[in-house]
């Protein structure tokens, strides 16, 4: 192969305009010059996804979107690359400037920068990339976008609302299915794949994840699915998501084979009452800290607390995994339009674990669940 | 989900062992030494994959392997993520030092760092932690891996060839498999999702492109597969590859659905002589340039040098796309061991195009191909 690979966008219902990757593009840039930067500095990945609608695959060759309050957006993309990105849904309101194997990108970027600018870059821009800008000016400034704009994404319009609810409606139907495949000495993977299906059958395109963790795989809240075949008796933590119409969708539920111990009873019914009071601190102006606050001081006080050890929730959009994070020490405030997953969980190592998940949508009341499957322990065979 | 997604091993044959990677990295250590770097900062990626055999998906959250020469290496894992870790092949051979979410991880990797070392640092690493780095280090200096140590991953050893090497033949399996389908009357696409299948039946568990370019989309060497329909009378360029128990292929071969014209033969064997020349030039001690200009004069010669709009090669290994580069000014010598692409071709814009790839290692004789179906022009239906 000669270079990197486009994917196809993923298409879907009312795409957006060219009209609209402008628009974001001159909010992110007034929004770097508010904040006292000379610009932004975005690379592939989910910033430029959203801001341009170009998906090329990251790789040595530097595509690099430059925005500067005042300026038209420029975009810096190998010439091999060039022709895809012109057919990006953002492409209309971006300048190509293209260079070729053999010449410094570098130059071609630094062209336009402050040469004592200080500039937000992707969090996922590539070192190589940022020591080359770095060499070409060495006086100017970065910082990672997620630390000088951490909101940037993480308000969404009413048309991502709606992409977002469809996701989480398909990732719930996929619950509502997986409910009814045998679980009972089958493979967690096996049980994996089904999910990985269902989601595709309602409407995914990518499924970034499908967690089995049963018995004690449950207890490891990294456990993706292995060949641990599931028996009567244990929990097992379902949390799958990917990509539909673009954005994401994440949904945890825990269920049971067969009839559960009381303990497993208790401690089910304890995560489901942390993530009951972590739904309902969410409202405008409280900070993502309340969220993680409210829904701890539940697990805590009933003795658990040292076995809930992650952060509550993290935020969702073009992808399933971004800022705002729900965890002590973010006082960033919620605002309506906000997305992410509230998903307190109880870990017992070697025994069991037990998460609960729902994204979750800031509105001028309070908050507004994307996923609404039953949240009492499901019994499947 | 509540983090990051560990992916399986893809398995294989006679997997590498702890001491396999041990020794990589201690070697890796040594070399940065040698280079008088205090150092190196391995990322989530390939470098990692090929020091550890550990493959965690990226995240904001920092994983870093930090070697040294003289010490053991130790890995800045996430708490949550650290169970995975310890289950890679290679960490009996690391130290692992985890750190739990609302804690600082930086802090974690710069208390092994010296103040006013220089470091190497994956490609891939993500600004996000290098600007972490240099905030709790600010006299400490960067690099980037592929310009401190551009040949750490590039000379493999017989276990890493014989691996090539299987999956080299896979792909040439699958290109004698997909000249026998119908491509008159199909969409790109569809001959793209057969050519995936193939790689899939002879053993590949990653699947990285497969283009299909046919008629005037040939011209465009990043053109994948679309929704064009293949009409007879087009050239069809065929390029595609993944990875076979860890390690990459990557070949082209640009077919004719029914016959062609005197000129689409001619540039046909003209691409065909260029590949040729490319390949001859390969021999321990000549620089990569050197195999580029073999390529390009062929080409250039017959007047057609405006036309072969890329670079001539990239080193393959645990990716499809990595050092060394056969590109004019890399006058890295070539070694025994190095494998690599070797694929020129020419694209007529608005008409089609022709590329032919093998992969190529250096042996001390020369140059021993990795793919070898018929270079030749193949006609299909």
């Amino acid at each position: 192969m000669t270079g990197t690979s486009a994917q196809p966008d993923t298409g879907g219902p009312a795409p957006f305009t060219a009209g609209d990757y402008a628009d974001r593009m001159r909010r992110a840039a007034e929004a770097a010059d508010a904040a006292g930067l000379a610009g932004l500095l975005i690379a592939p990945g989910p910033d430029l996804v959203w801001l341009t609608g170009y998906r090329p695959v990251e790789t040595e060759r530097l595509t690099l979107l430059v925005l500067r309050a005042g300026h038209d957006p420029v975009l810096v993309v190998p010439t091999l690359e060039a022709p895809d990105a012109a057919e990006a849904a953002g492409a209309p309101a971006l300048t190509l400037r293209d260079w070729t194997d053999g010449h410094d990108p570098y130059e071609a970027a630094a062209g336009m920068l402050r040469p004592d600018g200080r500039y937000g870059i992707s969090d996922n821009a590539w070192a190589l990339h940022l020591l080359g800008l770095r060499e070409r000016l060495p006086g100017a400034g970065h910082i990672a976008l997620t630390r000088a704009l951490p909101m940037l994404r993480a308000v969404k319009d009413a048309a991502e609302l709606d992409r977002l609810a469809a996701a989480g409606a398909a990732a719930d139907a996929a619950y509502e299915e997986i409910r009814k495949v045998p679980f009972a000495g089958r493979r967690e993977r096996e049980v994996a794949a089904d999910l990985g299906d269902l989601l595709r059958q309602f409407g995914h395109t990518q499924v970034d994840f499908t967690i089995v963790a049963s018995g004690p795989n449950g207890a490891n809240p990294h456990h993706e699915a292995g060949e641990r075949v599931i028996e009567r008796g244990d929990m097992v933590v379902l949390d799958f998501g990917g990509l539909k119409h673009g954005y994401g969708s994440d949904t945890s539920r825990t269920v049971h084979v067969g009839e559960p111990t009381d303990e497993e009873r208790t401690v089910h019914d304890l995560v489901r009452a942390a993530q009951e009071a972590g739904f309902r601190a969410v409202r405008p102006g409280a900070a993502c800290q309340d969220v993680d606050r409210a829904a701890r001081a539940v697990i805590a006080d009933a003795g658990y607390g040292e076995y809930f050890i992650h952060r509550t929730g993290h935020g969702i959009g073009v992808t399933t995994h971004e800022p705002p994070y729900m965890i002590e020490g973010e006082e960033q405030p919620l605002v309506p339009g906000m997305c992410f997953s509230v998903e307190p969980g109880v870990y017992l190592p070697g025994r069991f674990g037990v998460r609960i998940e729902d994204i979750v949508t800031v509105t001028e009341n309070g908050g507004r669940r994307l996923n609404d499957t039953p949240r009492e322990m499901a019994l499947v065979d």
